[in-house]
């Protein structure tokens, strides 16, 4: 926990904030703090800076969060990513590290060979998903959440609902192109100049072609994820990882 | 499963292969295959091709592997992990995805901001290893099992044990360097061609200078991490996926 993040409605009108559970375990029994002392801490949405421990057992934990002001939270290169809803197992999995690589939005969508009783799963709750990307936010001392929806047409998705800024290079990990096709990097570097990234990972099995001619049409390119068949989380963070690695340094 | 994978031991005279657990209720009830049917397989370390299936039921799978033959695997990079012990939970998640990956060496070390009981973990043993090892391997098509040895002394692993091959690049995840100094990919870029790579990652809390400065002795170059603090598996996972896109394409 290298940073505590608030829930906005756990602050009180005299800036107190009063919290159980993991938190107050991990101050007590990991970071060992006493009354006093200053610790990390940020509101979800909001500021950050140092709060003040005003008491803390393992079970009980009080903060002073008057000094938190608002100033710069680490960088985000600005990635969006279109990603077809993955097994459960694998997408719970996924919000932390999406959220702790600092991502901006992530539009789950059905597709034709995704299941639909994935969308049944207790992974989707707002709280799950809530819970989840504080962990990951927390891990990089950001307070500010990524933007997660939910889409059961991908078709209305790509044609009505995605809003693709001007600067923005669209990708589209096509796993028709095992050593065929560019990779990654060369679609990037050849594209020219962007601001912002929006990166597509499709379902177990790749997208069918209606869904493929669709993205494209959107002015999605297609990069080849190679010969060897990577689930699709690992796809995910490795596609972001190479994202935020040419944003930051596009040369 | 994308690969079903066989243990060597597994295989008789008459190159039938007699299997229960996940792997037959897999053939049985997600593949549904029956008597008679081909499916990928592979045996470890080994070569990999079609199988017949002689019998399957979910608890007990018949393969004729007569016509597996050696044959080339997914391509590998050359790259090298030495990573200081994560804790358990962030571990037992890291085997299965450098297998997929194609990591050719894992080792795991010591290091002075390593939690001694880390070493105790069933994580470690061997069988669990490479059962994890063998879920990636399935995922990538690949036989190949990747070497994971253990240091407990740091100081031996670098000065005696680490053989570092000619044509390898070396770079250190160095937490220092947050914002300033050199990212992976202008590193990995401004020291000219390599064949392969050596990645060492520190534990939570970074290399302290001692372990910074052997590593540095052994031709190590650090690279900057970034402002955002990543969890060492994500890390990893980001610094191999840079490094194979380096490899695949230097220019």
């Amino acid at each position: 926990m290298n940073l505590l993040l608030l829930e906005p409605e756990e602050i009180d009108r005299e800036a107190r904030a009063v919290v159980g559970g993991a938190r107050a375990s991990h101050v007590a029994s990991v970071l060992r703090l006493a009354a006093g002392d200053l610790l990390a801490a940020g509101i979800v949405d909001g500021p950050r800076g140092r709060a003040r421990v005003v008491e803390v057992t393992r079970e009980r934990l009080v903060l002073d969060v008057s000094e938190l002001r608002e100033q710069p939270t680490p960088a985000r290169q600005g990635i969006d990513l279109l990603l077809a809803l993955p097994r459960p197992k694998v997408l719970k999995r996924l919000f932390a590290p999406l959220a702790c690589l600092g991502v901006d939005r992530v539009m789950l969508t059905n597709a034709a060979r995704v299941e639909r009783f994935y969308f049944d799963t207790h992974v989707l709750d707002p709280s799950f998903v809530r819970e989840r990307l504080i962990e990951g936010l927390s891990q990089a001392r950001d307070t500010r959440l990524p933007r997660v929806s939910i889409h059961r047409s991908f078709r209305r998705l790509v044609e009505d609902e995605l809003a693709i800024e001007a600067g923005t290079r669209s990708v589209l990990a096509d796993e028709r192109l095992a050593e065929a096709g560019p990779s990654l990097r060369s679609v990037l570097r050849d594209g020219g100049p962007a601001d912002r990234l929006l990166i597509a990972v499709g379902p177990e099995g790749g997208w069918v072609d209606f869904e493929r001619q669709l993205l494209e049409g959107r002015g999605l390119v297609g990069f080849r994820l190679g010969e060897r068949t990577l689930r699709s989380d690992l796809a995910c963070l490795l596609a972001v990882g190479l994202g935020r690695d040419f944003l930051s340094e596009p040369s």
